[in-house]
């Protein structure tokens, strides 16, 4: 399996990581080495057929700020002029246009080849045509690290509990206003907690895309489409963020033993994301930056499963899973558990 | 696929139904019918080769207490007179003995039948035993149902979480002790708690196996045989139960902003049920009947999963989740997923 990778910020360079932490694992599990054959960053580019070093690439990335030593003006012509089987298209999220992500991906896909992305833009803008491209060209499109970070929702439903009707799905699809409202529970105002999100790094400078509910409502989106076999878009989702949430609304909340949280719902006929109380100790009324995500099935009642929604490696361990999904795909089921 | 059901109490007749819900879902997915071949109870049986209807099976257990209409005297007889593939083992937990379930379970894999139980006797007892003996006759041999009901910790491992190093497990993994607690922390001392679950149906009226941990000392000897490769039985947990924590201990940890928990860990040196601290707004600090499991990875971090720990038609998900898993094997793995 040759991979290319498009993108080499923080999660490109957390996937180079755990495909060194994992090099053993994949050469007993398959038989064999697992190579990148190339990596391109906004400007550059590095590529070698036989195989490039991840911690080479980590090192110049670290020393130069570039990946590679050779600049490229057009990122389609270097995928062109590589052989490879998969795409991971971990470039910066452009939830306006797709952005280079959905060039990129159009682009493998049409060629044939497997696809891993945590790249919302794309998926929140153009999913069902992405899906039918790769159904078309027999490709693997794979995205778990998209919603959630770690938490493996997506392959939950769609492996664990594929025999279950799924009514709706409840979650915290954002860390830094779960943060945010745990300060807020605390006794902080919204604008020191706000602030408090930005010195930790959870929040940006410019935090609208958090705060405002936009980047859970892509998250919903991305569900509805690959879990409940949608066709939505951003704009067909009900967004309320967390700014007019007052501490006085806080303490209320509190001393009716509930916490209030931003929730993204999504069913067949419902795609929201707004504030809701919830009741302490219930799955969802969970702390910090954490992710959660309610899955409300026929026979098995509520499954709820939490898990770190961002950082470097988490989101890697997204796309390593993925990829293990693939490679498992690819060779047949077989050997997929750890007992017999 | 030809069925056979050891057992028919609640979980039994909870996978019969399932089956009636699920006929259409089987048919689509494998292109053929599931047959129940034969359902023995404690002292009945029922068989028919061409195929039992589960909703007659259901009826005449209503009307007249038993399954069949012949009676037998040897379990392992019966069984040699059918013709199935899987023996689906749900007959009484026995955690001294393996009873009637640890015999059929070794009789089916012996004869080369997979095997799908939630029977935690057996799995308690004798685990690697019945592990190796399932490998010896290639035969699949799944237990979803045994540790946390509809909550699918298991599987979760196995399948998402399979490229993570996983360090340790912690759970609560009794739904009733879980209930007891939540109770006192809204203020009931122990023996009222413990009576109102015994009015709700979660207790028994000897409550023993549940307040003093023996069951949650057996899910975690299932946790530590099947995802940390260890052998160790019932009699090498180190337990606590819940019947010495008092309304002054909830007090103190409540003034603290923590609960306490029944907690199940294990990990390759850990083996232990024991009440721990556990902080409000943690994954592990959810109230009432639910299980809760928390898996410490290496890359994903933290992942927590929560579900019914108990019930009819829950505990018969588990089951089924295990049915399509081991189906889905044998026909290879193509099409286990929503979206191509």
């Amino acid at each position: 399996m040759r991979i290319l990778i498009s993108g080499f910020g923080t999660v490109g360079q957390g996937f180079a990581e755990a495909m060194i932490l994992r090099r053993n694992f994949f050469q007993e599990r398959y038989g064999k080495d697992l190579t990148i054959v190339c990596v391109m960053d906004s400007s550059t580019f590095a590529l070698d057929q036989s195989g490039l070093c991840p911690a080479e690439l980590l090192e110049r990335k670290k020393s130069t700020g570039k990946v590679g030593t050779e600049r490229y003006q057009d990122p389609l012509k270097v995928m062109d002029s590589v052989e490879y089987d998969l795409l991971v298209e971990v470039s910066p999220t452009d939830i306006k246009t797709g952005g280079a992500g959905l060039k990129n991906i159009r682009h493998a896909l049409g060629a044939g080849k497997d696809v891993i992305t945590v790249n919302k833009g794309p998926l929140a803008l153009k999913f069902c045509e992405l899906v039918a491209l790769a159904k078309k060209n027999n490709c693997k499109f794979r995205f778990e690290g998209s919603v959630g970070g770690a938490m493996p929702i997506i392959n939950l439903c769609r492996e664990n509990l594929v025999g279950e009707n799924i009514s709706s799905i409840r979650g915290i699809l954002n860390g830094t206003c779960n943060f945010i409202l745990t300060k807020m529970d605390n006794g902080q105002s919204f604008e020191q907690a706000l602030k408090e999100a930005q010195q930790m790094g959870y929040a940006e400078t410019d935090p609208t895309n958090d705060i405002e509910g936009y980047d859970s409502a892509c998250k919903v989106v991305i569900l509805a489409n690959s879990l409940f076999k949608r066709n939505v878009a951003f704009s067909d989702v009900s967004i309320t963020g967390i700014t007019a949430i007052s501490s006085e609304a806080i303490s209320l909340a509190a001393s009716n033993n509930m916490v209030i949280r931003l929730i993204g719902e999504v069913s067949n006929d419902k795609l929201e994301v707004a504030p809701r109380l919830v009741p302490k100790g219930h799955p969802l009324s969970i702390t910090g930056t954490l992710n959660a995500a309610q899955v409300v099935t026929d026979l098995a009642g509520p499954i709820t499963i939490s898990g770190r929604g961002a950082g470097k490696i988490e989101t890697a361990s997204a796309i390593m899973s993925d990829l293990v999904s693939i490679m498992d795909d690819r060779k047949g089921r077989e050997g997929r558990c750890l007992n017999q």
